[in-house]
């Protein structure tokens, strides 16, 4: 920049966070951004059609007292332990001005979803990177890795790998880490395992959740935090009042009461998951046991970013991530039946190197 | 607290922004929250009844493309000029974490909207108040006492107070200020004029705007800033990517393109605003000359906290600030005639000292 900048130095020294695109094209196979190929909860659409659009001229409710509430009775926790935002982004927005600062630094794992390192920019923080061993697992040094660090992310399931890691390694990270854990849970209703269940346990443990993925709203910005009520006490006075609008709160509920609907759907993908895994296997790919809608899959030669392409010119949209630890891989949600066929057949076609 | 706290010290000291309190009785007349008293747009209601649900399994376009599209045809300005947020309270949010920091400080006007030092608060930098005539008139050293900020912000039309301050004062402030000078334009629509053509003249400037006044999409949650194209880039860099839901944005382009219905509605609560202006003085009642759809005034015996509580005994519910400068007055959304005659024939009852 030629003149004196007015923003914070921070702000220009950074790259913002490059959401995965999303094409106009209508006839391809969308796999690159994790969405449920299945449409929300029938009781959304009834409330959108329903909803009187002159209650719009209202505020919304600042504190999500019934949605809250709806969440609270879910996960068998009080109100009080519990906060909602504009997505999981707004939430992890949240905990960063809450927690983090030029002198807390946050720490999350390496690969990791890559938001994170953009907030700790914007917050002027140091982001601490654990790397994972070669199976993505965690590494047995990570409490001693992240010890200057005041945040501690750990996403489980994690992305873009898909693996999980076990409850006894997320309690004895809570029992011994000196400041706050977040176990991102934006994936879990995918997984075999939640650390909801850890709330009441630990006063250092934020779990978050979002409405993205397993319950198709990504369209709709829901995302929660658990946490013990000292900590969502704290984050309440951080986020704008009304951030969660009056419609989103209302679809938000239809979704999260219709828990069977939200088993059948989730049933189906990981059906599909498991298709998707054993036709990757059997072409030779080495695919990470997932635990989330998508899997992580290196093909035979190792060359994830020529296979991102080859599916490219297919109209196959996934997404690559380059890198030494993940560029061998690409990362593709699992859609419909149909789509993880379209993507396995034209794959079966191409030369891999096997 | 008697332990070490996990959170930033800033955050343990600060209280949160307490927003005007949302009654749930049903036969109050609310005044209190600058709500609009008419519904929105026709065309709102018929783009949720229309919208498919299952879009809302997608993310919506991080961009608005088409929103920020149909506002620049509307202030006459480019796409790039504009960026959209979850409310002005992110549009705020965001001006403050671009532009503020410890040795960052803000300046805005006293009184003013109280959200703004509890920004500056979230984010660890000094608030300068910059005290009003008597009058709620800008003071002449302005400029002097706002020097040391990177940040001015001017909320024009004013709140609580409701007047506005001229054009070429701004331009004034502009030119001589060194650092960002955001003009809060949420109750711009009931006004006489608009800073949104000085954008393309200074390259410090941001406008704000709401749809939550004028729009009756408070329950929806849009806010936009209008400036010149580096401020824009680099608040796109801080902003949450998906940060105005897929929903938001369709209702918003519905209500921004229906000019002739927002004149209307505008231009019936300017009438109920001179109305009620004019009962008020009649009652002896000193009225501060209003461009906003509120007004700020102080019964004869300048007892603003008796008035607001003998009101509230009414079940008319306004909003009172405490405070030297505005401790004589009340805030009283400008509402339907039916409810400003309510509020008039009630308060011609009662002994205020004349």
């Amino acid at each position: 920049m030629n003149k004196l900048s007015y923003f914070r130095p921070a702000i220009d020294a950074m790259s913002g966070y490059t959401p995965g695109e999303q094409p106009k094209l209508a006839d391809i196979t969308k796999l690159n951004t994790n969405e449920n190929p299945y449409p929300p909860a029938p009781g959304v659409s009834e409330v959108l059609k329903s909803f009187a659009a002159d209650k719009l001229r209202l505020y919304p409710d600042p504190m999500c007292t019934e949605l809250r509430h709806t969440a609270a009775g879910l996960f068998k926790l009080d109100i009080e332990n519990i906060i909602a935002g504009n997505g999981s982004d707004d939430i992890l927005t949240m905990i960063f001005r809450c927690f983090t600062d030029e002198s807390r630094p946050c720490a999350c794992l390496e690969p990791t979803y890559s938001l994170y390192p953009v907030l700790a920019n914007i917050q002027g923080c140091e982001a601490i990177k654990i790397n994972l061993n070669e199976d993505f697992s965690l590494p047995d040094n990570l409490l001693e890795q992240a010890e200057r660090a005041n945040l501690l992310i750990i996403t489980r399931p994690n992305a873009p790998t898909g693996n999980s890691f076990t409850l006894p390694e997320i309690e004895q990270i809570c029992a011994e880490f000196k400041g706050i854990v977040l176990v991102d849970e934006a994936y879990v209703d995918f997984a075999n395992d939640s650390c909801i269940g850890l709330v009441k346990k630990f006063d250092n443990l934020i779990v978050s959740r979002t409405a993205s993925k397993s319950y198709s709203l990504a369209g709709g910005r829901l995302g929660l935090a658990m946490a013990d009520v000292q900590l969502i006490d704290g984050m309440m006075k951080v986020k704008d009042s009304y951030n969660v609008n009056a419609l989103t709160q209302v679809i938000a509920i239809a979704a999260l009461r219709d828990q069977g609907y939200l088993k059948s759907t989730v049933e189906k993908i990981i059906n599909s998951r498991n298709r998707l895994t054993a036709g990757l296997i059997k072409l030779g790919f080495r695919v990470i046991d997932s635990e989330a809608n998508f899997v992580f899959a290196a093909p035979p030669d190792g060359d994830g970013e020529r296979y991102f392409n080859q599916l490219r010119e297919q109209a196959i949209i996934v997404r690559y991530f380059p890198g030494s630890a993940t560029g061998r891989f690409v990362r593709i949600t699992v859609g419909t039946d149909e789509q993880i066929d379209r993507l396995l057949e034209f794959t079966s076609t191409i030369n891999l190197g096997t």
